[in-house]
C-alpha cells in the first residue's frame, strides 16, 4: 500500500513551514515544588531539619549560602501552605505625575501611553489568562531611550515590565501589578544583513515574520519559526529563548544568536552585538541575556545567523504501531536523512482520534487506524535527490517493520492537510472540553512512559494525550476532561512534575517559566543553580525592578 | 580541464577529517589595548580626561563604575609604559608541608605529584612558550576530590590552575607562578550514551579521541574536532570554548553541549548536567563556564549533542582568481551545498608557494596557479547523490567564472594529499624563518582587506600570508620574515589588533586569551562587558584563586 502510494508522489512540492507552536497552557499551577529541593538536598546529607522546624546547610559558598537561606525560608512559607499568592513588593514606588511628565520630555507626549483601552490591551496576555493593572506603557524608538528609561525607573525603583509581541505563554510579558510596560514595538529596524555570511543585525521589536519576508528577498530564511510569528519580536523570542519548528535542524539560540545589545537595569548599555561566528575573547555574556525572561536586561538589538533558503521541502505522514518503532524511525532518519531533516513531529492515537472527531473535514492520510503517528519533513537543494532520499528511506523503514504506512504529500493542498492535523490538536482539545496542557522536555525514551503513566493514574477520569517535537524530546502532555476538578487536578499535579524531575526533564521546555512557573523552577534545577541565578540577578538589578515576580521564586525577593 | 577531472573521478572514496587547526601564535604580546577603551568611551561623552590627568565618567552603574575605576587605573598604568610583567598576587599563600599532607589525606599518596619530572612537563605548555614554577600537581578522581580540593585551596587562599591534556596556544592551562596544578586526567570515564538521542555523557578529562573513537562503534561523532585531539580532554574543548573543524556545521559548543556539572572556586557542585535539547527554566548558567577558560569554575562532566556518523565523505581542491569569487563561491556552496558543506577552508598564493618550496613531494593538485584556493569538504548520507550534487555545484561555478580550475578526490591518498597543503602551511611557515602568527575573526568580506593592508605596509620587509577557516570568518594572518625584529614587531602590532577592532573583529577567534591576551580583551570588548565580566569573576571565585592571571586584565585584580 504504502509503496503504491510513493510510487504515485511522482510530482514533489515545494510549500512553507508550518507552525507547530500550538501547546497553550491554560492555567496557573499552585506551587508545590520546593519540597523537591529540601529532599534533594537531604539525600546528599547537606540539610538537616532541626527540632525547631528550621534547617541546618553544611553549604559553605558565600554567594549560594545567603539565597539558600532564602530558599528555606521559602520551604518553610510553601510547605506549610499551599498560597502562591504574589505579593506587591511594597519597595517599588508607585508612579507619579511627575515621573509621568519625565518620560513625556525624553520620549514625547505620543509615546507616552496612558489611553485606557491601549493599557488593557498591554495589560493582558494573549490567552486572556494574566492581567496586571499598568498605568503606563513606554515606547521608546533607540537604545538611548530604553537606557534613559531605565536609568529613571532604577534611580526611582519603579518596577518596569519589557513587552514584545506580548505573545508569551506563561506570563511573562505582562505586569503582575503596577510595573511600567516598555514596549519596544518602534524599534524595529533592519540595521544590516551580510548576504555571505547570512548575518542579519535588527532592534529588538522586528517582528519575526517581517524578518522572515525581508530575508526571503534575500534567499534567506530565520533560523527559527513559530506560530506566533506574525506578532512576536525577535527581542522577545531571545529573551525568551523561543524554541519552534526549525530547532531540530538549526539548533538553539545559543547556538543561532550570534551578538546582542541589552540595556541592564540602571540604564547601562551592554554592547556585545558581534558578528562572529567564532569570537573567544572572555565570557560570552549574552548566554545570560537569552532566556532570562527580560529579568536581566532589556535586548535591545540582535544579530543573528540566518540560512540559506532551501529549494526543496518534503512532506510525510507515517503511521507506526508503537513508540519504540517511532523511536527507532527516529534514530533512523537523522542518520540517513539527517542533513536534510527538518521536522520530526508525533502524535498519538488519542490525538489522531480527537481531531477526526472535532476537526471538520480532517481525514487520517494513511489507511490503517494505528497507535502511533509521525510526520518526517525534510529540507534540501536538491529536489531530485532529496526526494530519492525520502522514499528510499521510507522503504526501507517499511522492509524493516518500523513503519506500518505512510503516504508522501504530492502538492502543497496536502501537505497542508498533514500538517492540520499536527496543527489541529489544540483547537480540537479546545472543542473537547477542559484541557489540561504541560510542556515538557524527556529524554526521548522516556516521553511516552509519562503518558501511559498518567493514563493509568487517571483510568477513566479523562483522556490522556501526547504528541509535540519528538526530535527535540519535546512532549505536549495534555489531559481532556468534560470539565475542571480539583480532584483531577490533584491527580496530575504534582505527579506529572514530580515525574518530569525524577527522570531529569524539564517543566518546560520551550515557555519559559515567567510568572506561571517561576516557583516550580526547582523540579528542573538545582538549589545550588537557582541559588547562583538569585546572585547573578541581584548583580545585574539590584533593585529588582526588571520584570519582578518572574522566572525565580518569589521569595528569593521578599520583601 | 576540470571538467575533464570532474568525470574522471567516478568513484568518490570515504576518509576521515582531517585536522586544520594549525595556527601557533608564538609570542606573548606587550600590552597597548586600553588606548581603544579610553577613545572608545571618550567617543561616547561618557569619559572626560582632567587636568591632572586622571578620568571622570557619567557612567553609574554600581557593579561597572567599581571596576570601571579599576580600568582607568590600568589605562594610566599602560598608558606610561609597555611593561605587562605579571606580580604574583602576594595575598596568595604559598603552598606548605601541612597542604601537602591534606590532599594526600584525601586524593591517596600517588594522586598527589611532587616528582620534578612530572611537574617540569605539567608547569610547561606544548609550545615551550610559558612555563610556570608550580611544586604541586593534584590528580582528582571525582567530582567529591575537586570539591574538597577547591574549598580547602579557597579557605586557604591557595591559587589553583585547572589543566586538561594540556594543548592550549595561550598559557592558559599552565601556571603563572607556583599555582596548584590540578590535572582532571583520571576523571576519563563515559558515564551514558543515548543512541536515540545521540546524547553523551562523560567525564571532563575523557580525551577528545577516545570519545570519538568510543561513538565511531556506536555510529556516531563528536560535533568537534580539532588537531588536538589525541591528547585535548572534553572539559578543556569546552573551558575553551574549541572551535575547529565542524564548526561551519555542527555550530560552536553553546549550541551542542547541552550540561555540565562544574565545581566553583569554594567547592561548590554546580548540577547543570541536564541532557535535553530544549530546557527554559531559569537561566542557563552553564555558558558562563563554556569559553571562560576555567577562571570560574572547573569543569567535571559534560553532556553533548553528539551526530550520526555519515557514510559519505568528498574533498574538492578549487583554484579561484580573486578573493570576491572566493567569497561568492562561500555564498553559492551555503546555498547549493548547505545540507552537505562540511568544510570550506581557504589559502592564498603566498601560503601554496610557501608549501610547494618547503615541504617535499607536495603538488598544487590544480593545473594553473591562481591567486587562491578553496577546499570544499562535503559530508552527508548519500554517497551518489552527494557526489553528484558536488560535482553539480562545481560545474555550475565554473561556467559562472566563479571558479578557474578544481578537481574532486578520488580516493583517500589524493584527499589526504590535498589537505596536507592546508595543514603543511605551519610547518612550512617554520621552515621558513622567523613567523609572526594570528589568528583573528571578521566579517567575511574584510577577512582579505586586512592581509592586503598589511602587504601593503610591510612592502619587502616580509611575507604576508593569508588562510584559514573562510566559512566561519576565521583567518590565521601569518607573516613571515627572515628574522624576528622590533621594527618589523612595531610595523605589525598593535596595527593587526586596531585593524581588527575597527572592523568590529575579534582578536581571538578560537584560541581564547589565557595568560596571553588578557590584558588585550579590549580590542574585541567593550569596557562595560568587560566590567561585568569582573563582577562575574568576583561574584563566583570572590579570592581569585582559580586560574588567576588569565583572561581578564590582569589589573582588574591588582593586589
Amino acid at each position: 500500500m504504502m509503496m503504491q502510494k510513493l510510487r504515485r508522489s511522482g510530482e514533489l512540492i515545494r510549500f512553507g513551514c508550518k507552525s507547530l507552536f500550538t501547546s497553550r497552557p491554560n492555567k496557573n499551577l499552585v506551587s508545590r515544588s520546593v519540597s523537591g529541593f529540601v529532599n534533594h538536598y537531604k539525600s546528599k546529607g547537606k540539610l538537616f531539619e532541626l527540632s525547631d522546624g528550621n534547617y541546618n546547610t553544611e553549604l559553605h559558598h558565600p554567594c549560594i549560602s545567603r539565597n539558600l537561606g532564602m530558599l528555606l525560608q521559602q520551604y518553610k512559607c510553601f510547605g506549610s501552605s499551599a498560597a502562591s499568592k504574589i505579593q506587591r513588593n511594597p519597595l517599588f514606588s508607585s508612579l507619579d505625575s511627575r515621573d509621568v511628565s519625565y518620560f513625556k520630555e525624553i520620549l514625547g507626549e505620543k509615546n507616552v501611553i496612558e489611553d485606557k483601552e491601549r493599557l488593557e490591551t498591554a495589560n493582558t496576555d494573549w490567552m486572556h489568562k494574566y492581567k496586571g493593572s499598568s498605568k503606563l506603557m513606554l515606547l521608546p524608538k533607540n537604545t538611548q531611550e530604553v537606557s534613559q528609561i531605565l536609568q529613571y525607573c532604577d534611580s526611582r525603583r519603579l518596577a518596569v515590565v519589557p513587552q514584545g509581541g506580548n505573545t508569551g505563554l506563561v506570563g511573562g510579558s505582562v505586569p503582575v501589578f503596577d510595573e511600567v510596560i516598555i514596549n519596544v514595538g518602534l524599534m524595529n529596524k533592519v540595521l544590516a544583513f551580510d548576504e555571505v555570511s547570512g548575518v542579519l543585525v535588527c532592534e529588538a521589536g522586528c517582528i519575526l515574520e517581517n524578518l522572515a519576508t525581508f530575508l526571503d528577498t534575500k534567499g534567506f530564511i530565520m533560523p527559527l519559526d513559530l506560530g506566533a510569528k506574525g506578532s512576536c519580536h525577535i527581542g522577545g523570542n531571545v529573551s525568551t529563548n523561543a524554541g519552534g519548528l526549525r530547532l531540530i535542524r538549526y539548533g538553539s539560540l545559543h547556538g543561532t544568536v550570534l551578538g546582542l545589545e541589552a540595556v541592564t537595569a540602571n540604564g547601562n548599555v551592554l554592547d556585545m552585538l558581534g558578528t562572529l561566528r567564532k569570537d573567544n575573547t572572555g565570557y560570552d555574556l549574552k548566554h545570560l541575556f537569552i532566556g532570562s525572561e527580560g529579568s536581566l536586561g532589556i535586548v535591545t538589538k540582535v544579530s543573528i545567523l540566518t540560512q540559506p533558503k532551501l529549494s526543496s521541502v518534503n512532506l510525510a505522514f507515517i503511521a507506526c504501531k508503537d513508540y519504540l518503532s517511532c523511536q527507532k524511525l527516529l534514530v533512523e532518519a537523522k542518520r540517513n536523512l539527517g542533513e536534510i531533516l527538518s521536522a520530526f513531529e508525533f502524535l498519538d492515537n488519542n490525538s489522531m482520534d480527537l481531531v477526526l472527531n472535532h476537526l471538520d473535514g480532517v481525514r487520517n492520510p494513511v489507511s490503517c487506524s494505528e497507535n502511533f503517528y509521525i510526520l518526517i519533513e525534510t529540507t534540501g537543494s536538491d529536489e531530485t535527490n532529496d526526494r530519492e532520499k525520502l522514499e528510499a528511506f521510507l522503504l526501507k523503514s517499511l522492509e524493516k517493520g518500523l513503519v506500518s504506512d505512510g503516504v508522501i504529500a504530492q502538492d502543497i493542498n496536502q501537505a497542508s492537510s498533514f500538517w492540520r492535523i499536527r496543527e489541529g490538536i489544540t483547537e480540537a482539545l479546545q472543542k473537547a472540553g477542559a484541557v489540561y496542557k504541560y510542556d515538557l522536555s524527556l529524554p526521548v525514551e522516556e516521553i511516552y512512559n509519562i503518558v501511559n503513566d498518567l493514563r493509568g493514574k487517571l483510568g477513566d477520569l479523562a483522556n490522556v494525550m501526547g504528541y509535540g517535537h519528538l526530535g527535540d524530546g519535546n512532549l505536549h502532555l495534555n489531559i481532556s476532561a468534560a470539565e475542571y476538578n480539583d480532584k483531577l487536578l490533584g491527580l496530575i499535579e504534582p505527579y506529572v512534575y514530580e515525574w518530569t524531575s525524577k527522570h531529569r526533564g524539564s517543566i518546560s521546555a520551550e515557555h519559559g517559566l515567567g510568572v506561571m512557573k517561576a516557583n516550580e523552577i526547582f523540579y528542573s534545577k538545582s538549589p545550588e543553580t537557582v541559588a547562583l541565578m538569585a546572585s547573578i540577578k541581584k548583580l545585574l538589578d539590584p533593585k529588582g525592578i526588571l520584570n519582578p515576580y518572574k522566572v525565580l521564586p518569589h521569595s528569593l525577593f521578599s520583601h
